[in-house]
């Protein structure tokens, strides 16, 4: 923490400084009367205020930023702005994204006798109890002398946790001078149990060095906590192979020697799944264990062979730990006497093979990838929504620098296009490619306003298969149907950008090289799909299960 | 309540059955996996699914189809749908619209041992928790042994209470068979205590025959609870002058003659607010005493001289009643011995003149609201968004069956486009206009697909003033700027539309001509305005401000 604060900064420039001292840059939202006084300080400030169409869109955007820089912010006002991000901020509560809710909020002034202001719903707390649900943690500023001290302890938690929190700023606080300030709160402790740091490490080493094939399935969290690093260092000390789950797709570089592919049971590659639930000993690294991280519960994962260590919790076969972190793991198992292991045949992932367009030939899910991979550039990131735009994304081989970034475990429809505002700003050097479906994108693809509203060049693939295409298998009806849109129309409507309609191969693969080459603006690729046709991925999941249901 | 139930009756099946007895024919949402069984059975039952672009779109289209209908419901899938109309829900709370959230969510089965299960937050609880918060009352429907009742209990509190309502469906619940029912649950006491009722009627009809001047301030429960035939038999019985609030808009007919117009404090008409203020008896029916139905806090009533009675609380001066009903007191009014009052003068709405363009002049918010008031047919809908589209609104003249909408106490942007779908299904046989802002339009405006979609007609005067217009005079700042859009091209994105551009008066006649000609689909008029012109509401309160600060 800085010490440099002085009692003359008022509340509000001193979470803008907090925010500035994490590496915030930028903050997503929308204006509303009990935020203006906040975003007056925000746009006399170093951080840029980047106002989105709908706040959902703020939401989204921001959660995407805290993947990418570490910490991300929306700043939008009372109920009527706060309560629009409440599912952006279950995303980021699920998927572990660092995500600062900052509302505006009536002032504590204005409250006396609980007068019926606009924007209230049941009562003045009737915001923060929501967020409480939503948040690590959660705090109304209400009170000069104790403001630092709330916002070190909510903000502390954010970047500890690596999950959303919530920061109520009444109006009427904004430019109140700091009174008081009791200087940086005690250090919790955090730090991992030495005794049973040692006792995991012992039991991990001995039962690792003792297997013939381990295997190391790499979580999200590895991303989210910053170990990628550590990760690496462990993987050439003891040259085990990894896997990732599709929710953390990327964690490892996919160029590297030991990475395998994605491990996502019957959805994931036969090669992968076979070399990993055959492994005697399967060591688990910050990995969620989600439906969808398990290839919707046809993986077969044996606990009896399996270390896991996350954030959270830390077991092997059918003990737990407890106050072991993460890092402190992977430090310990890089430190320590891990055997290197001999090398062994085990999966890689394809890389792609140059595409080569059949002129006139309709464009399918699983040429739309291929050509997709052929075009991508080593430091893409790429950003997929739900349904089989995320499915068939994750088949993908990205290069070495390439970010992948989904709501894998969450899934929320319609992240995407918000998302890759948030990802450009977070790293404007490097192209943004979007895949995305025509359900997802009917509800936030309208933010291509703030793309070009903000001079950004992302490419969207929309994935136009007239429904929600991973719907109908399961049960198809008239409300799978969505209505038919002119995408390629859109920059029309928003200015900044190029529309392609794309029918067959060589229309696509015409769109890509002018898309890659059109680096003033977005480009927008309608391309029209079949609205039965699936991705390879999403295939291997209805075949296994099919099996299942015929040897049953 | 119904007793023709059999006990072969599924839970969903069962749920459709009632909502079709209280009237409801369409639902409102967005599919998803964990909902598709009750959407399967909505599809296959009478109720009509409508399908919009996102979810808020949804609950914005069921709020403002309750509000005329007299219920509406949305059903959503779980978090990721669920979570995305707590705002829309919680609008319904504030303005007292009986929605029914309808969520699906994982199986009970499913959720042993706690699995993280795709959609999820903290856990099982979460959507239920902030649900909470946000409704009147809700339910998880876990057991097929209550599950009636619970339904029974949750649907009879939205509709005593005006207010939104959540019920869970897990997904394994859909199908099961109503098990046992216990009969039409125990009427609740929700009758007026017959010596409470004696006494505050006694004293008001003391009260009103004594005053000189009464006046009556219908608010908008008159219409939420279907009083408005009520209110014209007392207003013919007493012949007391009328007011609305401006959330109450069109809860008595503006050709009525007892009725004087809004009353807003400064913001309203100076006439009605000298009248209204100098009134020596109040009679406030079903009104809500917040900011803006205050003309933020400019209106000056005086307690002493008030008869207040909502279906919440009952006072009189300073002294308050438990246990009346409005319905009651308002029956009560009609049946005593309330005097007939001598005719007065009083202020009465200003009809709209036939409004002739000049060529070539530049479109004004005045001239906008002028133009429109003389086009405007006596059974129209008109929905006006939050902003000077809603202040300017006020304003309007409104025909005999006209029925205004608007979000006036909670003011949550871009409902009006979403609720003009809502309204339009709920009153198929009348014109719908809306009234929005460009801030409002770029949230929630491309819902016009929807409207393409069911082939609705709605007008839609898109106040094009470059920003959001009402917080440049509290605060300005680049935030208040929005991206420029080509508003009229939308048509070429979503079909079922004519698209107008409108910088003249000469072009907005033209247009609205049009428009009102052009029945098979929507109409969109984006009309160019100065980015600092205001309504003369607006205007109004601006300049009493002004006045008050000069003087202080």
């Amino acid at each position: 923490m800085e010490t440099s604060i002085t009692n003359s900064l008022s509340i509000g420039d001193y979470l803008i400084k907090r925010l500035m001292d994490l590496g915030v840059r930028h903050v997503f939202g929308i204006p509303g009367d009990y935020v203006l006084g906040f975003d007056k300080k925000l746009s006399e400030s170093e951080l840029e205020f980047i106002n989105t169409c709908d706040e959902q869109g703020a939401g989204f955007a921001a959660d995407a930023y805290a993947r990418l820089k570490g910490l991300g912010a929306v700043c939008i006002t009372y109920t009527v702005g706060g309560l629009k991000v409440a599912n952006t901020t279950a995303q980021a509560y699920a998927e572990k994204s660092p995500v600062v809710v900052i509302s505006g909020s009536p002032g504590i002034k204005e409250r006396h006798k609980n007068p019926l202001l606009h924007h209230m719903v049941k009562n003045f707390e009737t915001q923060l109890k929501v967020f409480e649900e939503l948040t690590v943690a959660s705090t109304v500023i209400k009170d000069p002398q104790t403001a630092c001290d709330e916002i070190e302890r909510v903000l502390s938690a954010c970047c500890r946790y690596k999950r959303p929190v919530y920061i109520e700023l009444p109006r009427d606080m904004v430019s109140v001078p700091i009174v008081e300030r009791r200087g940086p709160p005690e250090k919790e402790d955090v730090a991992s149990d030495p005794n049973a740091l040692q006792e995991v490490l012992g039991e991990a080493i001995e039962m690792i060095n003792q297997a013939a094939k381990p295997v190391i399935i790499a979580g999200v969290e590895i991303q989210r906590f910053r170990l990628k690093d550590q990760l690496v260092k462990l993987l050439e000390k003891c040259n085990i192979p990894v896997a990732s789950t599709i929710l953390s797709k990327s964690v490892v570089d996919e160029c590297n020697l030991l990475y395998m592919g994605v491990y996502e049971g019957a959805m994931g590659h036969e090669s992968v799944r076979e070399y990993v639930e055959s492994s005697d000993c399967l060591i688990l690294l910050g990995t969620f264990m989600t439906d969808v991280n398990l290839g919707m519960y046809t993986a077969h994962l044996d606990q009896n062979k399996t270390i896991y260590v996350t954030s959270e919790r830390t077991s092997i076969r059918y003990h737990s730990y407890e106050d072991i972190k993460l890092e402190d793991f992977l430090q310990g198992l890089i430190d320590t006497q891990i055997q290197r292991h001999k090398p062994r045949n085990f999966p890689r992932p394809k890389p792609p093979e140059p595409f080569s367009a059949v002129e006139g030939r309709k464009m399918t899910v699983s040429r739309l990838f291929q050509g997709l991979n052929s075009f991508l550039a080593d430091d893409s990131i790429v950003i997929a929504d739900v349904g089989d735009a995320l499915f068939g994304g994750s088949d993908l081989f990205l290069g070495c620098e390439t970010d992948f970034i989904s709501s894998a475990y969450y899934t929320s429809l319609g992240f995407a296009v918000p998302a890759a505002i948030g990802a450009q700003l977070a790293d404007p050097g490097r192209r943004t490619v979007v895949i995305v479906g025509d359900g997802a994108f009917q509800m936030t693809g309208i933010e291509l306003s703030t793309v070009a509203k903000y001079k950004q060049n992302p490419i969207v693939l929309l994935f136009n298969n007239a429904g929600y295409g991973t719907e109908r298998p399961l049960q198809d009806g008239p409300f799978n149907d969505i209505h038919p849109w002119n995408y390629s129309q859109i920059p029309k409507i928003v200015g900044g950008g190029k529309g392609f309609v794309i029918n067959t191969e060589d229309e696509f693969e015409v769109a890509l090289a002018a898309s890659l080459e059109h680096k003033e603006g977005f480009s927008l690729l309608n391309i029209i799909l079949d609205p039965y046709d699936i991705s390879p991925a999403l295939e291997r999941l209805t075949s296994y299960l099919a099996k299942r249901v015929h040897q049953s």
